[in-house]
């Protein structure tokens, strides 16, 4: 490969991130603008190709990007274009691929947060080696990238792997972004925390650290900091998000027989809170013939690059992308024979 | 490929059939031994390839097989044994393939029989041109074969496509022969329907056919034959499994977002009593995203040819299995340097 570098970036709904990341997976330098300035896209890539110009300037890297990966909500492997539904300020379908590879004269090749992630994984961090496994993110939503055989799945469409909305009560379960109700990260999300916090400070009696709290403002961080300081009902938060989580991974575990689970994110950091009871969870309500066989793992990837890591990896296999073959427009359109 | 044809077999719990194919999936000839009547599996292999080798010479097939390809319970492809918790006389793990092979020097392939039946649907019948698809099969159990970019999923123990093993219902399910409850083949394979049947019985007052019969009998057919004639209990238990499938499939794809499902056995062929509900539901619990996307399809394969036609198709890739490498009885292991 003559070129040594790609661009990794990262579209979130406040910050978009992006870095030069060389082989190794070493992120040379990184920088990011504002996501939601500019609602003309046109203006925003423009943006980002200056400011992305610059950085490739100050180290080096101008002609030397031998791809560009993104990593965005919603964003489809195949057809290169973000899909509706997702809190970016710009109009969908979006042919986000096209759009920054003719800007930036690169390869572009793009993916949803959670598919980045895995990539990332695989490539620099704690599924180095593994075929066969899925990452899960545990952020504002819960987000999955399964990967079978060393591929990444996109299926049929480009969007599989949506585990977060696996439906995990099928009564009285509670209302999703997606629509329906029941979906796992309604519970095992940074925000299922909470949710969980306010429910369990609504339905129970007990005194706990949290009703010193402006109870809507509660956020996971919060139910975090008081099961570290010994607040029964927010460890039993904790508890009933493990079991939720554990029965998930275990449902997912008849799917695909994965070789381990990656845990990402905020909450994945919250220790023997959530990975004890996570861990009961998940071999209690395993099939027996994969009981003590799926390993549950931490994601490698520092915090603060791990975005930018996760979308450069697709940059190695970023393809040129043909302009859409032109429509003559004084010619007729004949069908023909 | 210089020989024409691949030898199919299906160990089935009661009978072991057997039949020569060629490459455009024609079913040449056909036999079956009885599975139980050797606790022997040298017996058993023997009778096997004494009865196989009669059918071949009958059809002027000896020395122009390429491969076998096996379906069996539990069989594992990537070790070739058929592993334990299985109906079988014989004792597990069970080397199968290398038995086989050596036997009939011959490779062989051998897989679960719902994967067989998802490969013989991409090679020969309604998956054929499909990439993405997932195969259910509806028999006394409900098995899966999960096939993604073209390729079967067998996971990181060849064990993936446990599909009948998705947990349904949380709370109150019914006991599962893997030991656990709520499993989704406990409601919507043949027995599960019968399951269905007795419990509708005994809670509701209404009147039914099938309160005419020994209850503790009931078959799914019994139950087909009843809502065909328009008992009412009868059709109730078809929309109650047809619900329950529908939910089922809408939580498959979320996973690998399939192009389609094949739909395999006798259940599948209950007609709109069962794909009426089970479609409505699929798409009224599809994640919106996937809504209105997933076909459901009816499998093409001869039910008296599907499960040889399957297990064959795996006969083309099998290849050579090379014995394990004896180890020298007189002389010493020594560690290397």
């Amino acid at each position: 490969m003559s070129k040594p570098y790609v661009l990794g970036i990262d579209i979130g709904g406040t910050n978009t991130v992006f870095g030069i990341v060389d082989a190794r997976g070493v992120v040379l330098a990184s920088a990011s603008i504002k996501t939601r300035k500019h609602s003309d896209i046109t203006a925003y890539i423009d943006e980002l190709y200056t400011e992305a110009t610059k950085l490739m300037e100050a180290n080096d890297a101008i002609d030397k990007v031998h791809g560009i990966g993104i990593g965005a909500p919603n964003a489809n492997y195949f057809t290169g274009t973000i899909e509706g539904g997702v809190n970016l300020p710009w109009p969908t379908p979006l042919p986000l691929a096209q759009l920054v590879s003719d800007k930036f004269g690169i390869p572009v090749a793009i993916t949803n947060d959670a598919n980045a992630a895995a990539i990332g994984e695989m490539t620099y961090g704690a599924a180095r080696g593994l075929k066969d496994f899925i990452m899960i993110t545990l952020g504002t939503g819960v987000g999955s990238g399964i990967v079978i055989n060393g591929q990444m799945v996109y299926g049929h469409d480009g969007f599989a792997g949506e585990l977060g909305h696996l439906i995990m009560k099928r009564n009285n379960g509670r209302l999703c972004g997606c629509g329906r109700t029941g979906c796992l990260e309604t519970y095992c999300s940074a925000t299922g925390v909470a949710r969980t916090a306010r429910e369990f400070l609504e339905i129970r009696t007990e005194p706990s650290l949290l009703r010193n709290m402006d109870i809507a403002a509660i956020t996971s961080k919060d139910v975090y900091d008081a099961a570290i300081a010994g607040d029964k009902l927010a460890k039993d938060v904790f508890e009933f998000t493990g079991n939720i989580l554990g029965e998930a991974l275990a449902d997912f575990t008849v799917f695909s027989s994965p070789e381990a689970f990656i845990l990402f994110g905020g909450l994945a950091k919250s220790g023997d809170l959530l990975m004890k009871p996570l861990k009961n969870s998940m071999e209690k309500n395993m099939m027996p013939i994969f009981k003590g066989k799926v390993k549950v793992l931490l994601s490698e990837l520092k915090e603060a690059d791990a975005a930018v890591l996760g979308a450069s990896a697709l940059g190695w296999e970023a393809k040129p992308t043909p302009a859409p073959a032109p429509v003559p427009a004084t010619v007729p359109v004949t069908p023909q024979a």
